[in-house]
């Protein structure tokens, strides 16, 4: 399947992608959930000791990037492009977070998605022989999203159950064409389509997000004619509780039950009950750190050897919420197995 | 060189990846510009029908691909991948022009380097035989791009001579892994890096994307062990007439003088002198609708045998802006020659 199918959304690689390393930091409260002793970093300080919200996350994806590199024993030059993003206009995080690395970069956006979209690139462009190592990576920051798309925090608005917290998070890997100690590989990808269904709730995310998250499991499925036996675990990046349902119930009428074999990183992330973080975490930090912290910690100790990871994002801007558009949803699928 | 080397920027493609066809549309003043004549279609109403800017560039995006569509003879399953995106905070352009067309899409952001950024990837992916036919494309719209970065048009505000005109156009292109009639082919990439010369004024980006230029042009110059006398022209995005001067006195002090071969769409599209343009066009459009319609017809007609494409981008936000950041730049080189 290396050579494409048509009308196929997948890629099967020949040649191995490798998880040479990956890294993780976090916020506060992001820590004292229930994954927080799988990260690398737990910071303190919401602004990282920065002025802005954006400055901020810009500080953490440096930090996770130099975490990265002394856990690779890699340098900046060893690392041939980045491919990354992040959910801020323009993507000044992810500008002004790794311009000091010198390093060529691919831009990215698909939203929360863009972990998906990133390691779907970086592990194209290392098996078509193009880079020995790339560093596919993301970020979010609560008060930054929460300034961007909804309100500062100091407006304290209030929020639905069905909305979600956006996690204060940067993860990232090195995927490499030469095989580490880790013994995890990309095995292949489903590249995600926009789909709209038409909800137009921007504090529904998941219902957004979870027909694209369907679309891309079933297509999965189907291009490599298998089903949810085939995986240890199928992973969505932040539907949440309110998505959750949503997805298995479309999974259920397509006749491919996913239940029993799924979860949300989302949903994982927080202590719902307790932390306040209704129906879930979001933003692309959301599934960054939990695969380059929680994932990849259950697959080094084979307690699952392959997942379908998917991170869902939600289309949308200010101002198309505002002019009253629809919120589109798109989902990337990565297949991560040992090896 | 198609295995990456350490400290090359550069790759060259061994299996070639043809321009299979191409498609551009513009706004009414683009038009009556100097490129008039090269362009698919000239819309008369700067809303395209719609009811805002938004819509508009959206509008204009599904024109485009549609008319690439009927040029290239192809349908959207045909086409493996998308790898495109625009100016407006979270890509809402895009999203909103392509989502009916239903095809895998890579979201992409590189400021108004996007057009160098997703034939880069596009070139890629279909060289390492992941696709055989994947649309790369790009829009802006100048009145969406003013309401984004600067003001709203009603506001009227005055501009400086050194502030560029933001395109009103879309521009696409099939990439192929067959050969159709119009022989021309990408030979390889140069990725960039951001470049950050600490230029804060954002009235003047032609001076913030020029050092990223003669980064990309040195670097390309370097890796292939070429000089200017390698290309029939090098040609920038939208350095303008103030970046333009900047880039070749870098260019000078490096030992590699590219005069007399350079041109800069950005200062080809306008009749600046009786436009009001100032300093020249701008946006991811400009560079996209000048290769998809004068560039390439120049290169059919064997005008120019060899090229190196180079967009530039200005890689800042409203927000970065006013919390006083600099502006870094990035550009992406493409070698296109007559095959």
């Amino acid at each position: 399947m290396e050579e494409q199918k048509r009308g196929c959304a997948s890629i099967v690689f020949n040649n191995p992608v490798y998880v040479h390393e990956y890294a993780s930091i976090v916020g506060k409260k992001e820590g004292k959930g229930p994954l927080g002793q799988f990260f690398d970093f737990i910071e303190e300080d919401e602004l990282f000791g920065e002025k802005s919200w954006e400055k901020a996350e810009s500080k953490m994806q440096q930090r996770m990037l130099n975490i990265l590199f002394d856990k690779a024993k890699l340098k900046p030059s060893d690392i041939r492009y980045m491919c990354g993003g992040d959910l801020l206009g323009q993507l000044i995080a992810t500008t002004f977070g790794v311009k000091e690395f010198n390093i060529p970069i691919f831009g990215l956006y698909g939203a929360c998605s863009t972990m998906g979209e990133s390691i779907s690139i970086a592990s194209m462009l290392i098996n078509g022989g193009y880079a020995n190592n790339i560093i596919a990576f993301t970020s979010s920051h609560y008060a930054g999203a929460e300034k961007n798309y909804r309100f500062p925090l100091d407006y304290g608005n209030q929020k639905p159950l069905a909305a979600t917290t956006t996690v204060t998070g940067a993860g990232g890997v090195v995927l490499s064409n030469k095989n580490n100690n880790k013994g995890i590989r990309v095995k292949g990808i489903t590249t995600g389509k926009i789909v709209d269904y038409g909800v137009k709730d921007s504090m529904n995310m998941g219902a957004c997000m979870a027909p694209a998250a369907a679309d891309v499991i079933y297509n999965n499925f189907k291009d490599l004619s298998v089903d949810a036996d085939y995986y240890d675990q199928i992973i969505t990046g932040d539907l949440g509780n309110v998505g959750k349902e949503i997805l298995l119930d479309i999974m259920d009428k397509k006749g491919y039950g996913i239940k029993g074999k799924y979860m949300d990183c989302g949903i994982e992330i927080y202590y719902s009950d307790i932390q306040g973080t209704l129906s879930g975490g979001s933003g692309c930090g959301c599934s960054a750190v939990t695969l380059c912290g929680y994932i990849f910690d259950k697959m080094k100790k084979k307690q699952w050897n392959r997942i379908l990871f998917v991170p869902t994002g939600a289309l949308l801007s200010p101002v198309s919420f505002n002019e009253g558009e629809s919120v589109p949803g798109i989902a990337h699928g990565v297949i991560f197995e040992n090896c």
